[in-house]
């Protein structure tokens, strides 16, 4: 018989970070208004739990996303209680820059897509439109943070399939603007392993060094099977939302987040430190149906035996 | 910088079989009684998906069991129906395995726990007792099959982890006793990558070419990354529930099966085959609600991306 395989356990990071998402990517797609003092109190309690990173909120116009129409508000009442936490705001132009930088955002995290019609659905500019104002907003962050966010990167659901060299070539032009970090994001989260496996070791063969954030959806079950892979291939810092929240308001059929529990769970079986705190994490998460109305997507907060 | 590690997706099987358990594991935690009818007729359309192998229903006492009562009748029908499919039965004891033959069973599956004290909760008997059992199975077969399932083969509610040598030693075990193939199973759904490649490893090592099924339920969301670590070792069949239904009734905490369709998605992602037509187990997973009274533990079926 023939040797069997080595499957690389022994190379996985002993640390990750774990970025928690769900007031900004959670709270967004919950259509009724959740009260300001409810996103507060959220973010107060996840504050708790050992995060290095929080994506906070959105500094979207208040008429496509009415649910963010506080976002100065959550950002300056967050940065006042836990400055020590790095504060991400997701902004989808310059004028979202300015006002997040005037509440306090450590991070500016600017999304385009991968794709045209993506892109133009979720922002209503071409590509290179979009990138003209990351150039902008690289100009005006000063000593804070950007973060360039690609969406649908692997697969779009108007496009199909976006190639790594595709990927690749957006991750070049936002390095050479300037920005401090990469998020690769699958927005519809249908990506799987071996996709994630073919884009994932393109760029970072490319990006050796450089901080590259993963953000997966787990519509069809495969984020923590994705977030195996992008481990093996070193990738150590995870965007995941409490409770499983999230979606895409312009992406038919998108589900949440990896949930953060489930991420963090998952990594403590593989031996990973994260330094989050899970029972604090499935506290906030189960108190979730009560406070915001809606269900739970998480694996771990739904049993019992844990 | 050091090369990237090679990820060994030139390395997973071409083909892979499915073995539908939804009619036993899924209806056997169903407490309300499934009508014969009911069983049947989602028996017929599962058999239309192109499995080679279902698990039909379960020969257990009807009083510790009462919604498997009509076992007999429901394995004589599907026989009748579907000759060509192989139909397991689960069995208990000797007389479990009696009637399944008389039923028409093609595979007698036979369930033993690793652990003492879940064979205790689950069977009455000790490990030795239920081997003993086994042999008498082994004696009676003839022409068809016997499964030897291990039970809490991970992880055990009552005991914690259990070690891959006392698998394998229960593997060994089984063989000398004439069983035909055997299953692994993560009873609970805690079972997680580094587990399951550490025992799975050892076993296969020793049983590099026998028929070794693996049973994982989806308790803590891993069931898709624990496949995928069985994959890279060469495993190429695996039980799975359409709908994600299923659990223990005598394991605290346990949750559904791997859902067939989130599984056999999964696979044809990885360009790996099943012969499964995953449209019509959407048509039965998607249909589950309404007949059944009960929710899907399925992310396919619940998305409209697919």
């Amino acid at each position: 018989m023939a040797p069997l395989v080595n499957v690389p356990f022994d190379s996985l990071p002993s640390k990750v970070e774990v970025i928690e998402v769900c007031p900004r990517d959670g709270f967004q797609n919950i259509r009724e208004f959740i009260p300001t003092a409810v996103k507060i109190a959220t973010l107060d309690a996840l504050a708790e739990a050992g995060f290095k990173t929080i994506e906070v909120t959105s500094f979207v116009s208040p008429k496509a996303v009415p649910q963010m129409a506080d976002a100065a508000e959550v950002m300056a009442d967050f940065k006042r209680k836990h400055g020590k936490i790095e504060a991400v705001a997701l902004i989808p132009n310059i004028k979202g820059a300015e006002k997040a930088l005037e509440a306090g955002a450590d991070t500016l995290n600017f999304v385009l897509s991968a794709s045209e019609s993506h892109n133009r659905e979720n922002t209503r500019r071409t590509v290179e439109e979009s990138l003209s104002e990351l150039a902008e907003v690289c100009r005006i962050k000063k000593d804070k943070k950007a973060r360039l966010s690609i969406a649908t990167a692997f697969f779009c659901p108007f496009e199909g399939e976006i190639s790594g060299d595709a990927v690749v070539k957006i991750i070049d032009r936002g390095m050479s603007l300037g920005c401090d970090e990469i998020a690769i994001a699958d927005t519809i989260g249908t990506a799987h392993p071996v996709k994630v496996h073919g884009t994932l070791k393109t760029v970072r063969e490319r990006y050796p060094e450089d901080r590259i954030v993963l953000h997966l959806h787990d519509t069809h079950g495969m984020a923590l099977s994705n977030i195996l892979t992008a481990l093996f291939l070193g990738y150590d810092v995870f965007d995941a939302a409490t409770g499983g929240l999230g979606g895409c308001p312009f992406a038919p059929g998108a589900a949440g987040n990896a949930a953060t529990e489930d991420l963090v769970n998952f990594l403590n079986c593989l031996g990973i430190d994260t330094g989050v705190n899970l029972t604090k994490i499935l506290e906030v998460s189960r108190a979730i149906p009560d406070r915001l109305g809606i269900p739970l997507c998480s694996h771990l907060a739904m049993t019992q035996a844990c």
